[in-house]
């Protein structure tokens, strides 16, 4: 379809389908494949996404659009399959669609009844059509998805009209129709057979003989679609520019966005930190961040998966995002009420940072149930979405809730997916950061770890030495010991050091807020935080895995928490000053009168 | 509710609610908890284990319920609030339910509607009831489930009438009913404030100045329940004593299970190999094991997320777990077709494995998309289910489909994850090992992460090597270098191996298969596999994360794969013995001459 319409493919790159390097890989990609706008194959995933891009033209739609200027009025359209509609992640964004009234948004369900194993008789008899229904969707439906082109056509029209529900269209197919081996789940994943592939061509009017042939009529069909679709644009540069005489302010905005660029000098109002500031939990000064971007970035848009009194994302003020008929917001809000809905919510973000139109958007759980969402994450991290986790309660100092919502593998998952920025600040300057990161990523997801405890403003952090993703905040000159920490645990480290110092050893203490961030730097800073010359000790209440990238020994947790008073749960496990201090003391000693090379400095 | 029923509590462990050491927890543990069956807290996950009990009961009843001999009937009850409602993975457990026409389940749905965020108005306004019926449940209602007990007790009994569907009985509730926060959100997380207890106590009838004290009235009529409860168990042992009298083999088959012992010799079922044996996937040894060990093990029952033909999950002649109505098997059947519902079964499989009777059940999907499942997964491990995964597709090895389906953290997630064993067998004894570590276990989930492409049979491996988690594959005398490895990866070692060899170096190659099983052998022993003198690199095609507990070097991928011809992709990405060669050789004269201790031997 894409070369059809003239993007950038040849008929090479569709002969070297599935080829290492090629541009038509297994599954399509959005970052190697011009004309994809969302990367898709894992199943259900591109509902949501598409969920997300009809909910971003819906919020660009309502606070730009003029009478006589309609800058946006697209639909979203979106294939699913049976698969698609058993994930419970597609169940979470189609029932948040019908709540929302996305009437901007079709989608056609591929009704083939097969999937891998077979019949969907085996697995697969609920009765789709009334559970959208009963999502508050718009249904139609094609009996003879095969050949009633025009009964296809005609339900999209349909849908058209109907302006406050999204539509599902229910198409009745045959897989792999016209082959000899239609109607089984034979014809999904490997090629047809020659003998098959000649008698459907045949069937269809083509040459049998020919192979990678596109018969004139339809290219001239095709590039008939392409100028039309050239003439909108014309018009709608027309109009882009009457409005930014009419409407200037708004224009420049818009076209500040379209650019891709933020506000000048957006960055000067993150908020910094003295350690005469009052210790503050990190959500807290989240909240405060949000706060802080939300008037000045009309594209910092966000919400919650139903914990926004815990998360603190919502900004003071903001309106929600809800169909105007509910009384509860409008569609030019900015707010996102997810409802429960963790995979659903990360994939929806996929689908809003896919509208463009430069859109930063969050979406707020606890860290530990970013893990519902991991599917989603995957694919923000593969498709460089810069989409951004508010994850807060981030480890056992959660306290009471205990072992079910203490994250102890989530950092190490997702510090080791690609192209994932895990940031775990440890006060106010490295949140601001944090967040300096997340908005001007342009292809890179964050995920905030943020907590729900108190902790105090750091001597030695800066926003600026932060922003590299590691930094010595406490020097000492050859030091026997580097203590690294991330998060709550620098606090801990700090008053380690003092208790080290107080026997005569000197330390250093090392923040690292973001593996990647920090990865990103040159040799010789990285070198600079971490030295050759002394055994350096990691400290985070987490799984160590990944930490020995900066250290020579780690002291984490390898067990689940446990449910208490957050300050009892850190002694009993020991990530106190003491506990600290005491595995440094014992990796000097292990470390005596041997050369210590920085855990940086690798045979390979 | 256990304390009045007699559990093993006393009033002082009630006071202790959410202190450290409790056993009363912020969330219910089913591991520390006494009378607790499954570990809830996360949201979704309780409906999906009912799911799993009544799955199990069904199987169970079938399989060993005689004419006169009722040794199973019990019904599984579950509580479900909006939340719940409200994440995918409800969804997906809730259609296979009323697919599978499980009449033994009944749920109870708290409609209160008030979550963390307030009005479920804001985010959940589709039409459950609606919703439930589509997925062919049985609906009843309750309008006043405040005070109309009367009507709960007659709606239970309804839904008991109905065999061949799950019901959901909506109540509705006021949350906090009495208190004078009562219908907000405010009752859910914190304690009432005294005077509100102190009214509400006056309001039900009790005290208002006695604390934690129980009216005689109710001590009694628990007492009652509890007697006429012993009475239906002695009666059940009266059944079970006479049906192994009329049906020994079974009986002696019932006992064994109740008993929680696997038949004596089973693991003689395991198929072992040698260098002579050819090539294989591991995916396809699992199926050799899966035939094996079916036969013997009437508790091994399994099945996939719509994968059956890729993952190899289905043992020959199996029959399929389905109403006997469908036509497409019964209720003894083993086999489980779980539909595309990757969270969904992972969830299911923890409830299976809760209704006891030693069942050992497994699930498959793509090694990719256990992610999905994350949170069942987690708890999983946890609560100590002994579920498995048959993780195929495990590595971009896997070709064509491309980065969307080639893992690159999954391991490193799950391995981070406490009690959650990862085993990455190389060839057919270590794939035998893997599944006789996961079928005798009883507190550990499994992940079996097998590969798409042939693998061949290694010399140095046995069932018994393997059996230790890790062991030396290829054994060198003071080696110049170790290489350590698993799956795939082991067989590119012993290559790499001989070119270092023909070169005139000394190399021993390690198969780590599982790390959670190798931390569990004596010091001394992992100390003789990874002894002191030689550097250490670890060769996987993932994220080396983790790797450093037993590796001085790693060899991993911290990016994405690639879509193409699984030789090409390996070659890309310079895993070949080649590849693996030349960071071996710049390990060996990166640590020349320095002092080289094991990487198991820590300052702490």
């Amino acid at each position: 379809m894409l070369f059809l319409y003239g993007y950038d493919y040849t008929v090479e790159d569709l002969k070297s389908f599935r080829q290492l390097h090629s541009k038509t890989p297994g599954h399509p990609e959005s970052t190697d494949c011009p004309g994809v706008e969302v990367t898709t194959g894992p199943l259900g995933q591109g509902i949501c996404n598409a969920v997300g891009l009809a909910l971003a033209q819906k919020q660009f739609a309502a606070t730009y659009n003029k009478p006589n200027y309609t800058l946006s009025d697209n639909f979203t359209y979106c294939f699913l399959g049976d698969g698609c509609l058993m994930e419970g992640v597609s169940s979470e964004a189609s029932s948040l669609a019908g709540h929302l009234q996305l009437g901007n948004l079709i989608a056609f369900w591929d009704d083939n009844q097969i999937s891998i194993d077979g019949s969907t008789e085996v697995a697969f008899t609920e009765d789709v059509i009334a559970r959208y229904k009963a999502y508050a969707w718009h249904i139609l439906e094609v009996e003879d998805g095969n050949s009633d082109l025009a009964g296809i056509a005609k339900a999209i029209e349909e849908a058209k009209k109907v302006t406050d529900k999204p539509t599902l269209i229910r198409i009745k197919t045959t897989i792999g129709y016209g082959s000899l081996a239609q109607g089984t789940h034979g014809v999904h994943g490997a090629p047809l057979k020659p003998d098959d592939v000649k008698q459907l061509k045949s069937k269809f009017g083509f040459d049998p003989e020919e192979f990678f042939a596109v018969p004139k009529e339809v290219t001239e069909s095709y590039q008939k679609h392409v100028e039309s679709n050239l003439k909108v644009q014309k018009e709608w540069e027309a109009t882009f520019a009457a409005y930014k005489k009419e409407y200037p302010e708004l224009g420049a905005e818009v076209q500040r966005r379209l650019d891709g660029k933020l506000p000048e000098g957006w960055e000067k109002a993150l908020p910094s930190f003295t350690p005469a500031d009052k210790s503050v939990a990190t959500r807290k000064l989240s909240e405060g961040v949000i706060n802080a971007l939300s008037d000045i970035l009309p594209e910092f848009i966000g919400g919650s998966a139903d914990l926004t009194p815990s998360n603190l994302t919502k900004a003071t003020g903001s309106v929600d995002f809800q169909p105007p008929s509910t009384g509860l917001g409008d569609y030019s809000g900015k707010y996102i009420r997810y409802g429960v809905r963790e995979h659903g919510m990360g994939a929806i973000m996929n689908g809003i940072a896919a509208f463009g139109a430069n859109y930063k958007n969050y979406g707020g759980t606890f860290l530990n149930f970013v893990s519902y969402a991991a599917g989603a994450v995957r694919l923000s991290a593969l498709s460089g979405h810069p989409i951004t986790w508010v994850a807060t309660h981030d480890s056992i100092g959660l306290g009471e809730d205990g072992p079910t919502h203490q994250p102890i593998e989530t950092l190490a998952h997702f510090r080791a997916l690609p192209n994932c920025s895990v940031w775990r600040p440890a006060d106010g300057n490295e949140v601001s950061a944090a967040y300096k990161s997340a908005v001007s990523s342009t292809s890179t997801p964050h995920i905030l770890a943020l907590s729900r405890q108190n902790l105090p403003q750091l001597e030695g952090s800066s926003i600026e030495k932060a922003s590299k993703g590691g930094y010595v905040l406490k020097e000492a000159s050859k030091p026997d010991v580097i203590l690294v920490a991330s998060g709550s645990e620098v606090e801990i480290a700090v008053n380690a050091a003092k208790l080290l110092e107080a026997e005569g050893k000197k330390v250093s203490v090392v923040s690292i807020p973001d593996f990647l961030t920090f990865d990103k730097q040159s040799d010789e800073y990285r070198l600079s935080v971490l030295p050759d010359g002394a055994p350096v000790v990691s400290i985070e209440v987490m799984s160590p895995f990944g930490w020995s990238k900066y250290s020579h020994e780690q002291f984490g947790l390898s067990r689940f928490g446990a449910s208490g008073k957050a300050e009892d749960v850190y002694k009993y496990l020991e990530f106190t000053p003491e506990g600290v201090a005491e595995r440094a003391s014992k990796t000097i000693t292990f470390y005596k009168g041997k050369e210590v090379l920085s855990p940086l400095t690798r045979a390979f």
